[in-house]
């Protein structure tokens, strides 16, 4: 790989995430990647101002920070805490100098069945946390995750439901992330993405493929692009038609892409990026 | 365990699939469980007409026969092969005496990312099938399967998708079936479930549990009742208000359960089911 990647091509921390801040920094740096999403806890281990600043001064934007949410609690104590790391998030993406919190919204607390109620403790919060966001230039963007995630880790599935929260705030408060992992199988995810668009709350698009079978526990097989059932094409033209024109992410998680060499599964993305989505 | 189960409980063969035909037979019969829904496979090779005598002659009701389906070959071949199977499906459930036959509709062919294609592949096949199987007293029931199942098993996803299709032919011919494993996630099935009864279109309705984490490959960790995340009385409401009053079919797939004593699982199971859906 040579030359520079696709313009709005971002690499999402979390594909390479045996590289080091400094070792993916270079690595972009290299194949001419000039965006990248973020993770909180290597650039909490990193130093948030010193990463901020090395991104800065290389040149590389930083276009979403991964990530805020889990607000489903119930207990009160426990639902403070959740605030207050959020409003930590929101600052670490200020620093970072992203405009976007990508939020997984949390699942159900321990023996709850409830779904809705969990569903109306996220809008309470994001009612919190959408202002103190928007005063530092930040929006939280609400990310539907596949209903394979509805009872453990995020109880919005679909972009429908990400929509019904957000549009209950300002835009310039509350968005979405698109991801084709979460919303592939989707049909209405179409006519939802328009409505996202119309609304002006496509806060990021990220691409992962579909592969089978899923791994046990199924957060770590989300295919490299063209190795799956997902057109990705196809969806970047439903978010393009949507007027949505910032940066793509790609963001894998993949046992097997962790256990090569990160640099060269970060060419190998942009290769992919290129012939399955540019 | 004595005396009679609940009179709608059916037990699902798969969920004990360790007994075989004359022992689920005796099994139910000792705990007065009077239905059964049953696979084709363990039904053929103990032989469709025997197994049919054994359940009528013990005063079973055969609730379900599951499954047919795979219904999204592109191959021309491989397509009348599938057909051929699903009327074959249809002969033995109507020997059996039920008049509900399971479609697991099928996954993505290999290589193609087309799911709306492969959606009106099923409405074509449904027009093939659906007359003959109401010649012979059968509805064809669809069967969304959650979306995690959308590439390999079935690329209807939503009790909506299943509707769409079933309701381009008449209700005699295409039902659909309702399985809280399937759909819990989903905030519109309970309207679905509603539109579904309006049309007579409710042709089965199963019970299992949404449990954590997913096994590999995720098709065998279905949850006894009581076990995950779902409110099954919840559910069984809606589909009571829908004006279903048929049997109540408990599938799970587990291989916890499947290792264990068979009649034991089926007594825990009518237990499960008077505790949490009766």
């Amino acid at each position: 790989m040579s030359g520079r990647a696709p313009e709005r091509f971002s690499i999402n921390q979390m594909t390479v995430k045996q590289l080091s801040i400094p070792e993916l920094v270079k690595a972009c740096l290299e194949l001419g990647v000039r965006n990248a999403g973020l993770w909180r806890e290597p650039v909490q281990s990193y130093g948030v101002e010193v990463a901020a600043k090395l991104f800065r001064d290389s040149g590389l934007t930083v276009t979403t920070l991964c990530r805020g949410g889990f607000l489903t609690a119930i207990d009160p104590a426990e639902r403070a805490l959740a605030l207050a790391d959020n409003r930590r998030a929101v600052d670490e993406a200020a620093i970072l100098g992203t405009d976007t919190l990508v939020l997984v919204s949390g699942g159900l607390p321990a023996g709850s069945r409830d779904l809705r109620g969990a569903r109306e403790r996220i809008a309470d919060a994001l009612g919190e946390l959408g202002p103190y966001a928007a005063e530092r230039g930040v929006r939280l963007a609400i990310e539907p995750l596949h209903p394979m995630y509805a009872s453990d880790r995020c109880v919005v599935s679909t972009l429908a439901q990400a929509l019904d929260l957000a549009e209950r705030f300002p835009a310039r408060q509350v968005g979405v992330t698109v991801d084709t992992y979460h919303i592939w199988w989707d049909d209405r995810a179409p006519e939802q993405i328009a409505r996202a668009g119309a609304g002006g709350r496509i806060c990021a698009f990220q691409l992962a493929d579909w592969t089978t079978p899923l791994p046990e526990g199924v957060l770590n097989g989300r295919g490299q692009l063209g190795d799956g059932s997902i057109d990705l094409r196809e969806w970047k033209g439903y978010v393009e038609a949507a007027a949505y024109t910032g940066p793509i992410e790609v963001e894998l998680f993949n046992e097997v892409l962790w256990a090569r060499d990160g640099r060269e599964v970060l060419a190998e993305t942009v290769g992919r990026f290129a012939e399955h989505a540019a």
